[in-house]
Order: structure tokens, then C-alpha cells, then sequence
């Protein structure tokens, strides 16, 4: 099986190629921009067995088919704002893959505006569709790097990224969390499984309350947390404003990226979309479901080492 | 349990009428404006065992809510135009009804501009999907009573529409084919089964290209049949005419109808959507998977009728 990954070094492109190589029975491939192939990351890819192909997605159609010559497997792992996986969906139906895997990688939510990004993500699917190519949706849940958050003492401030420091509502909306190095796992699963193909899939590792995560912390950290609640109606208001900020069809992520982080919290936080009840009521096969048997890392062991010190920092914009 | 249905003198509305009746297992109920209650065809419902509730379903949503006391399953066949769905919707899901089926009923397309018909219901789909109320999407393939055609004799003008008077392409694109009168039969056995909650499920009795209705008709008519070709740019170019014509978010019936006889040809004729293997891709069930033991009306037997001058003629505006 030949496996491309579309943007190998991001978060998600990471943990897939991590998941890939882990797995062993796959020839990994990704397509680094002719003015990338230099750089360090792609270099450290290289060296781990990546086969690196020179490719400008946003390049001529014909030039992008004839680089996905032979490829059984797309993984787009692209981020929401680059829309140009519309031309790279015309070049795998062209190509003859066998399965795409468009940028999904969000919380469960459902489309038509709760999430712009979400939407954006549809028009890409719809695209998908109306060529019958053949394809996987994953969604991920929350990821445990980004749901967990400061202590007073300062101690986890080297993986803070400020995404937890306040409580939607009252904090008792259940809501999937997932480790983002399980998602690699899950996908190697996913990809040469044949009741997932033109199927959404969801993974995630457990579910969990914010205020069950705040309890934790404080369980195992010693340390006292601020709780710091944001009424249902003040989401509500900070979403209206990010979207009359953004306007109808935008495309600055400097306007965006406030908008993505207000609908995170209202359809997780308030709507409570990101649970497997949900995802499965929206036709997502779950990969409890799935794969009984898939021994996802703990809450608790990943806030272990993140009081250990040993946690990896590399969460930068979510998306 | 006790079954609602919206618009019971259309033609979705009536087949599924006939069919709850015919099943015997069901109390029916029709909502009825005020100002149709005193309608022939309203008469003849209460006539024939039908509860004859009146409500205005554009009315206040508490009076709404408090007509739908007590229903298990709302099957809405308002047709494309009417919206509001939407306040429906909202009604249904304050009632506790048990299943909703929104007005589908056309035939197999993908959602996102390739039939603006199918996008105006996506929009009812999403709304029902983000209150998480349970439902049903029922499509229904191409009816025979608007795939067959006029004779050079005349002898079956009686039941003429004028849709099937062009070939689309080469005329040898499979396309599924569904009597009218058994939308309703298919439609009891959905409504009452859990396989099909939450899910879409598309329901057809043949599937035939256009050269083989015309062989068909020639064979049993023993009349040639002239075979007027259109090309498929034809009607790419009819369509893009049409959406010209129309607007972006067309509310105009006068406009939207011929739109949608545009993209109903570029969607069954020029793609190729409406068939089974499309249907499933897109994660419908079908009727053929489900209810292996269902009899169909046969094509044959729907001409056969067509030509004894038996055939019931009620087809008039499309959706």
C-alpha cells in the first residue's frame, strides 16, 4: 500500500506519519512545495524513511495527476484555509486512488452553520461525492494537548496554549477527547479497513465533562484551579460577534481564527456535538465501535507527563 | 401508532396515504389549512378513515407544537417550496415525535450544486440534524408515470406530461425507475423500522436506461417512436441558462421550475446519479436491500395499464 500525506509536518500530517511508520506495511510518501525541500522537518522525514516527492498541490492539474501516479491512498492533512484540496480531489479521481482521505481531523459537528470550518470542510466532501471518488471522513474529538491547562504554580506552562482557561456553561458537557499521537494509530486502522470506506469515522479515546478535567488536575497536580465559567449566552454573543467580524464568505485567518475558536466552544461546549452518541445519530462509525480492542493512551497518563515535564510541545494554531 | 402527514392531496402525500390506509396498522391524521377544510379532496379523506386536524403549519410554533401532541411519525410531502419545514421541524422536535420524515421523495443526487432542489432540502436536513431529531430521508428514483411518453397514435395523450419527449445523451445512462403508486407501500414499512432511523434510505422498483423505455414502448405499442437526441452539453448549457435566469437563492416558482427540470435531466441523464450503486456511496440504504420480498409494480404492467387507457392520471407540477 502506498500512503501520500498531504502536508506531512503539521499536527495531524505528524501523528499520521508517526502512525504510518509505526505500522510497518505501509510505503510512506509526502509531497513537500518546491521551496520546502530543504528545510529541516522535511530532511528529518527523509531520514525516517519518507519517501519526499516534490509537488505544489496548488500546481497544474496535469502535473499534480502525474504525481499521484500509483498512489492507492490520500491523506489530506491540509488545514481548513487551504481550499485547493479541490484540485487535489480532481487529480486522485484522475489518478485512480483508491481512497481519500480529506482534511476532516475536527470535532463532531454537524454541517450547515454551526462551524464555518466545518462548512468549509462540507464543500470539499460534497466535492468528493459528486466524483464517486472513493473516500474516508475522521473526525478526532478534542485533543488531551489542548483540553488540559495552566496550574497556579507555573510548573506546565511549557504545554500551555490557553485553550481550557475558561468553562463553558457550567462545565458538565460531556465531550470526546483524544490523544492527537493516537490519531496516526487510528488512521493506519482505518485506511485498509473496508467498513469504513465512504464512511465518516470518528476516534476518540475518552469521554469527559470540563469540569471532570479540572477535577483531575487538581486531583494530581495538588494545586487549586480558578474556574472560571462563561455563560451559555456569552458564547452565543462571542460567536455573533467573530461572525459579523469575519463577514459572509471569508477568508482572512487573522478574522477566522477567533471565529474557529468561538464555534469550537459553542457546538462543544454548549451544543454538545462532540460525543460518539451524536456522531453515530450523524452516521459516524466510531472507533470504539470498530476497534474494541485498540488501547488508546490515557487522560491520565498524557497529564502525567505533562507534570513530569516530559509532555511534547507542539501545538501552535489549532486546524 | 399514529402517523401525520403533511400535504395528503399531493402526489408523494397521496400515495402515502393510500399506503397506510392499504397497511391497516396505522391511525392517520392529516393537518388541513382552515381554508382547504371544507375541499372535495379533504371530504374524501375523512371519507375514507382519515383524521382531519386543522392547522396552518406557517402558524404560531405553540399552536404548532400542540397539534402534534400524541404523533409518532410526521411523513412531510410539502413539496420543494414550501420551507417551512423549518418551523415544522422546530415543532416536531418540542412534541417528542418519534421519526421525521422530511419531504425528500426525488431522485438520487449529490447535495452542493448539482440540483438546487436537493440543496433546499439539505438545508431542512442540517436544521433536523442540529436539533438531533429523529428522521428518515425517503427518495424515490424517477417515476414511471413521468418516464413514459406520448405515441405517434395519440392513444396514450391522456397521461402525456411531456418529460420524457428527449433523450438525454445517447440515451444509455441507467436510471431508477419507481411507480408512484408504490412510494406509499415502501413508506409503511420504513416508518416502522429501526434499520432506517437516522439514515437515508432510497427506494425504486427497475433500473432502465431511455433506449430501453422507448424499445419497451415500441414493443408494446407496436408504434416507432422518433428519438429526439439532446447532447449533454445541451443540457449543461440549459441549466447554466437556467440558474442565469433564476438568481442565487430563487424563491420564484415560475423561474425554479424550469431550473429544475434542467438539473433533474443534468443529474439522471448527463451524471448518471440516480441508480442504486450511486445511492449507496452516497450511505443510502435501498428498498431492494431492506425488503427483498416487496413486490413492485412492474414497468411492463404500468404500460400495459397505460395502454388499456386505465392508468390513473393525477401528474401535474413536479415536486
Amino acid at each position: 500500500m502506498k500512503v501520500l500525506v498531504i502536508r506531512a509536518t503539521g499536527h495531524h500530517g505528524a501523528s499520521v506519519i508517526d502512525g504510518l511508520l509505526e505500522a510497518g506495511n505501509f510505503t510512506v510518501q509526502a509531497f513537500v512545495r518546491p521551496e520546502s525541500m530543504t528545510k529541516p522537518a522535511v530532511e528529518n522525514l527523509r531520514d525516517r524513511g519518507v519517501e519526499i516527492r516534490e509537488c505544489d498541490i496548488n500546481g497544474r492539474l496535469a502535473e499534480l495527476v502525474k504525481a499521484l501516479d500509483g498512489i492507492d491512498i490520500v491523506i489530506s492533512c491540509v488545514g481548513t484555509l487551504q481550499l485547493d484540496q479541490l484540485s487535489l480531489v480532481n487529480a486522485a479521481k484522475k489518478a485512480g486512488v483508491k481512497r481519500f482521505v480529506p482534511c476532516g481531523f475536527i470535532t463532531v459537528a454537524p454541517p450547515g452553520g454551526i462551524m464555518h470550518m466545518r462548512d468549509l470542510k462540507e464543500r470539499v466532501y460534497n466535492h468528493i461525492k459528486q466524483l464517486r471518488l472513493p473516500y474516508t471522513i475522521i473526525d478526532v474529538g478534542w485533543w488531551y494537548q489542548v483540553a488540559s491547562l495552566r496550574v497556579p504554580s507555573g510548573k506546565v506552562d511549557y504545554v500551555a496554549v490557553g485553550l481550557a482557561e475558561e468553562i463553558v456553561g457550567k462545565g458538565n458537557i460531556p465531550s470526546a477527547l483524544t490523544d492527537l499521537r493516537d490519531v496516526g494509530r487510528y488512521v493506519t486502522k482505518i485506511i485498509i479497513d473496508e467498513q469504513t470506506l465512504n464512511r465518516m469515522v470518528f476516534v476518540y479515546n475518552t469521554v469527559m465533562t470540563q469540569n471532570q478535567v479540572y477535577d483531575l488536575i487538581e486531583e494530581m497536580s495538588g494545586e487549586k484551579l480558578e474556574r472560571n465559567y462563561v455563560a451559555d449566552e456569552s458564547i452565543h454573543a462571542r460567536v455573533a460577534e467573530c461572525r459579523a467580524l469575519a463577514g459572509k464568505d471569508a477568508t482572512d485567518p487573522v478574522k477566522l481564527h477567533p471565529l474557529f475558536l468561538a464555534e469550537y466552544k459553542l457546538s462543544w461546549g454548549v451544543r454538545g456535538d462532540n460525543n460518539p452518541d451524536y456522531a453515530k445519530y450523524l452516521g459516524y462509525l466510531t472507533s470504539k465501535d470498530l476497534y474494541p480492542d485498540f488501547e488508546p493512551a490515557g487522560f491520565r497518563d498524557y497529564l502525567k507527563s505533562v507534570f513530569e515535564g516530559t509532555a511534547v510541545v507542539s501545538i501552535g494554531i489549532i486546524g
